[in-house]
C-alpha cells in the first residue's frame, strides 16, 4: 500500500498546506517519506463538523451494526499485512515481535469491545416501574440507559503506535460508546497512521456507516491538537503521553464555554515494593526479575517500574547485586523517538548529578543513535521524602531504589507518593500482616495493586483498571485499558413516562435486546 | 434542643471566632438567634485532618455497618421531632407541609442508600479469573472494585434546607461510598443545618465510628468553602446552587496540584414542548398545569420550567390565556432569602426591559418582604435564538413562551439550548412522529427527558437522572438524585494476583458478600 501523506477526513484523503511532518527511523537517523503536511483550521472544522453530522445516527446503531463494525475495523488491520509491521519498525524503532503482538492486542481489543457492545453492560439499564397506587404520591414510570457523550478526539501515543493510537484503545472504546472519533496522529509515526487510518475508513465504508465517524489529522499538537479540543462539538479527550501534554490539554478543556472531560494518561514512577520476608528468601531473583522488566522495551512503558522500595541491609545488597549484574548485562536499546532519548538523557544526567541518588550501575553504552543505556541509581529514604524531584518519571529504563530503616519507612515513603498506575508488592507468606497494613496506602495511591508480579504488561480484559490518582491520570475514576474504558465515554439519561414506541430499544417491555437491567434496585441478570 | 451557634468538627462543637452568621426570616425579616462566628483556617484544617485519619478505617467499613450508620441518621433526624420543622420554617419561610415533606424525602433518601450499600452493587465487582494455560502467555487472577475517593466537602443548598443540606443526597450518596464528609453549611439556615449536624455527629457516636466521618463548619464560602476545596486531603466536591458560585468552584478544584471533580448542580431553565396535536386537544388544561408546576414552592427548584417551546396559532393562544388566568391568580409567595428575591426582581425586570420579550401575565403583587410575584413572557423564536441572554435562568416562578412558527423552528430553538436538567413533552398519540424526530435533541441536552408531565418533582429511585450537560451540572456523567448518585464519589481499583488473606471480602472466591459480579465478563447476579 503506497502512502499518500494526506489528511483522512471522512471518506476523503486531503492534502493540507502546512509544515510537513516526516516520521524519522531512530534507529538510523533516516528521515522517511512521505511527508505529511500538517493541518490547520479547515481540517479541523471539517472533521468536527462531520463528526457532529454523524453522532446521532451513530449513537443509535444497534449492537450488532456497531459490534460488527469494530471487528471489521480489526479485520481490516489484519488485511494490510506485513506493510504496518515493516512501516511501525522503521517508524519506532521497536522490533518485529514487539509489533506483532502489539498487532495483535490492537485487534483482539476491538474485538473484545465489540463483543461488550453486544453484552450491554454499558447501557446500566435501570427500571423503576410506575406505582400508580402508590401512598402519598404515585411514581411514573423511569428508566435509565446511557448514551454517547459526543464526538471525542484521541492522541496517538508514541510508545504503542498500534495499541494507544490511531486504532488503540482510546478509539476501540470511544466507537465502542457510540462517540465518533477524530484522530491526532502522533508525529512518531505518521505512516503507521495513515495506514490504520485507511483501515477504519474502509471499515466504515463497508458497513454503511455516515463518513464523520472517523477522521485522521496530523499537525501539531499546539495547533490542530489544541484547536480540537476547544472545538464545541467535541465532548471528550483521550490522550496518552507527557504530563506537560496532559495538563495542557486539561487546561483548555476547563477554559471552554462548555467544559469537557479530559482522560490523560501521564505519569507514573511504578512503585515496587520489596517485603522482608521474600527479599531474604529470594532477594537475587528478585533483581533479575526486576531489571527484566525495567529494561523490556527500553523502559518506555507507562507501567515501567522505576521505583523500588525496601529496607536496607544484606538483603537488599543481594538485591542490589543481581540487580547491578543484569544492569550491566542490560543491551543499549533505541529509543521511540529523539526527544523521547534526549528526555531519558536529561532525566538520567539529573539522578546522577543529585548528591541524594547514587549510581548503582549502568547498562551497555549503545554504539547508534538514540540509544538508551540503562540505569539504576539508590538513594536514602529520608532524602527521597525531602527531594521531591527524586519522585519525577524518567521515561525509559532508569529506576530508583529508596532504602528504607524500617516498614514503617516504606509505608511513609510509600505515602508520599504522587497517584501511580501500579503498586506492586513483592511479599512471601511471612510478610502477610505487613502487607496488609501497606495496603490501604498502596489503594489510595495506585489504580493497580499486585503482588509477586511485575507492572509491565497490562491484561485488557473486564478486571483491569489502567488508571490512578493524579497525576497518573487526570481521572482517577475511570481506566484506559481493558473493557470499562467504554464509560468514560457515556452519560446517564433518564426517561420518564416515555411511551413504548418512543423508548430505546433496550428500555421497552420485554428487554428486546436481552441486557442486564436494574429493576427497582434489583438485577436481572 | 437549644441552639449554640457553634461549628462541629469531628466529635466537638467549638465556637469560632468569624463574623458571626445570622438566620433571617424572609417572611418578616427578623434576624434569628443564635450567631454562627464564621469560622477559618484552623477551622478547615481541624475537620479536614479528622477527615483524613478517618477516611481508612470508614471506607473499610462492611456494608451492615455503613448501612446502619445511615439509618441511624435518619432515625436521629426524625428525632429531634418538631423542632426542626418549626427552625426551617423559620429560615426559610417554606410552609410547614413542605417541610415535613422534604424531611420525609431527606430521610428517605438515607435509609435508600442503605440498601444499596447492602446490595453491593456500587462495587461493580469484576473478575478475571486466572487461565494459567493460555497460549501464548498465561493471564493472570484479576479483580476489580470500587473504593471511595477520599474526603469530600458538600456546600448546603438554599432551596432544600434539609434534602440538599447537611443530610442531603450529597452527603448520603458520599457516606455511602465510604466517604468523610465536610459540610459547609448554607448561611440562609444555620440552625436548621446545627439540629441536623448534632443528629449526624450523634449518628456517627451511636454507630462507633471514627469522629472525622462527618464536620459541619460555617463561614463564607468564599473563605472557608474555598478553603476547603483547596485543601490536599479533600478529594471531591458536591454543591447545588448557582452558576457563578459553582464555577468558582470548579477552577479552584482544577487549579490545585492535585485537581479534584467536582459536582456542581447548577442552571436550567427546563423547556417544556408543547407538541402541536396535545396544544390542540388541551391548550387550557396544559396552561393550568404549567403554571401550577410554575408556581409550586415560589419556583424555587432547579427542574423549575422556565422555558415553553410551541408553534404559534390560536391552539398557543388557548395554552397563554390559561395560563396567563392562572398567573394573575397566583399568591405571591415569600423567597427563601433577600439575595434570592433581590436576584428574582432583577431577572424580571431584565425580561420586563428586553425589547424581545413581552409580558403575558404578571401575577399578585406581595405585601410582605422578599415575596415573589409570578410572571410569564412571551418572545419569538427568531428573537429568543439571536439573543443569550433570554435564555438566562430567572429563579423563581416566572418563565418565558417561545413562539415559533413550525416544529423546525422548535428543533431549532431546542437545538440552541444550553444543557438542562431536563427536557418535557406534552404530546398526544398523533405528535409521536414528530417527537420522534425532537427526542435526539432533547437527549443531547438534558439529563431526563419525560413525557405528559412536568419537570417538578424529582423521584429518589435507582433510575433517576438529576444531571445533564453543563451548565445543568459540572459533569454530565453524573447524577445528584436517586442511588447512581453514589458512583460520583468512587474510583476502580484492580488486584492483581493478591492471596484470599488480602483480598478485600467482596473480592474473595466464594462470594462472600453475595454481591452481583461480572465474571470473564458475563453478569452473575
Amino acid at each position: 500500500m503506497s502512502l499518500e501523506g494526506k489528511q483522512l477526513i471522512g471518506n476523503q484523503a486531503v492534502l493540507a498546506s502546512g509544515r510537513a511532518i516526516h516520521g524519522i527511523n531512530p534507529a538510523t537517523g533516516e528521515t522517511l517519506e512521505p511527508g505529511y503536511p500538517g493541518g490547520g483550521q479547515a481540517e479541523v472544522e471539517r472533521a468536527c463538523e462531520l463528526a457532529w453530522q454523524a453522532f446521532d445516527a451513530y449513537r443509535e446503531t444497534g449492537p450488532e451494526q456497531r459490534a460488527s463494525f469494530l471487528e471489521t475495523i480489526a479485520d481490516e488491520i489484519e488485511a494490510i499485512g506485513d506493510d504496518l509491521i515493516v512501516r511501525a519498525m522503521a517508524e519506532s524503532g521497536l522490533p518485529r515481535a514487539r509489533l506483532e503482538g502489539e498487532r495483535g492486542r490492537t485487534c483482539g481489543q476491538l474485538r473484545l469491545f465489540a463483543q461488550v457492545v453486544r453484552a450491554g453492560e454499558w447501557l446500566d439499564v435501570r427500571i423503576d416501574p410506575a406505582l400508580p397506587e402508590r401512598q402519598p404520591l404515585p411514581r411514573v414510570d423511569l428508566r435509565q440507559r446511557h448514551i454517547a457523550l459526543g464526538p471525542v478526539v484521541v492522541f496517538g501515543a508514541s510508545n504503542f503506535p498500534l495499541a494507544f493510537s490511531v486504532a488503540g484503545g482510546d478509539t476501540a472504546s470511544a466507537l465502542a460508546a457510540g462517540c465518533p472519533v477524530v484522530v491526532k496522529a502522533h508525529s512518531a509515526h505518521p505512516g503507521t497512521s495513515e495506514l490504520v487510518g485507511r483501515a477504519i475508513q474502509a471499515a466504515v465504508a463497508k458497513r454503511d456507516l455516515p463518513e464523520g465517524v472517523f477522521s485522521l489529522l496530523y499537525g501539531s499538537g499546539r495547533e490542530v491538537g489544541q484547536a480540537l479540543v476547544a472545538d464545541p462539538r467535541i465532548k471528550a479527550v483521550g490522550f496518552t503521553g507527557s504530563r506537560a501534554g496532559g495538563t495542557a490539554l486539561m487546561k483548555t478543556a476547563q477554559a471552554r464555554p462548555e467544559p469537557i472531560p479530559v482522560y490523560a494518561e501521564m505519569s507514573s514512577i511504578n512503585p515496587v515494593l520489596l517485603m522482608p520476608e521474600a527479599l531474604k528468601a529470594r532477594g537475587a531473583e528478585l533483581g533479575q526479575g526486576f531489571v527484566a522488566s525495567l529494561t523490556m522495551g527500553a523502559g518506555q512503558f507507562c507501567t515501567n517500574p522505576g521505583l523500588v522500595i525496601a529496607i536496607k541491609g544484606p538483603d537488599l545488597d543481594a538485591f542490589l547485586n543481581a540487580a547491578a549484574e543484569a544492569v550491566r548485562g542490560a543491551a543499549a536499546q533505541t529509543m521511540l523517538t529523539p526527544g523521547i532519548h534526549d528526555a531519558y538523557q536529561s532525566g538520567v544526567a539529573g539522578l546522577a548529578a543529585s548528591d541524594k541518588a547514587n549510581e548503582v550501575a549502568r547498562g551497555q553504552q549503545g554504539t547508534g543513535p538514540n540509544q538508551c543505556q540503562a540505569g539504576l541509581f539508590v538513594a536514602e529514604a529520608q532524602d527521597f521524602l525531602a527531594d521531591e524531584a527524586l519522585q519525577a518519571e524518567v521515561f525509559g529504563s532508569t529506576s530508583l531504589v529508596v532504602a528504607c530503616s524500617s516498614l514503617d519507612d516504606m509505608q511513609q515513603v510509600a505515602e508520599h507518593l504522587e497517584g501511580q498506575l501500579t503498586a506492586t508488592l513483592q511479599m512471601d507468606d511471612g510478610d502477610i500482616d505487613a502487607a496488609r497494613r501497606l495496603l490501604p496506602t498502596l489503594e489510595r495511591r495506585a489504580g493497580r495493586v499486585m503482588v509477586n508480579g511485575w507492572p509491565t504488561g497490562v491484561e485488557v480484559c473486564h478486571a483491569m483498571v489502567h488508571g490512578g490518582p493524579y497525576p497518573a491520570t487526570s481521572d482517577a475514576r475511570t481506566t484506559s485499558v481493558g473493557s470499562a474504558a467504554i464509560y468514560r465515554f457515556l452519560r446517564p439519561v433518564c426517561y420518564q413516562n416515555l411511551p413504548q414506541a418512543l423508548l430505546p430499544e433496550a428500555l421497552r417491555d420485554g428487554n428486546p435486546q436481552g441486557v442486564s437491567r436494574l429493576v427497582d434496585g434489583k438485577r436481572e441478570a
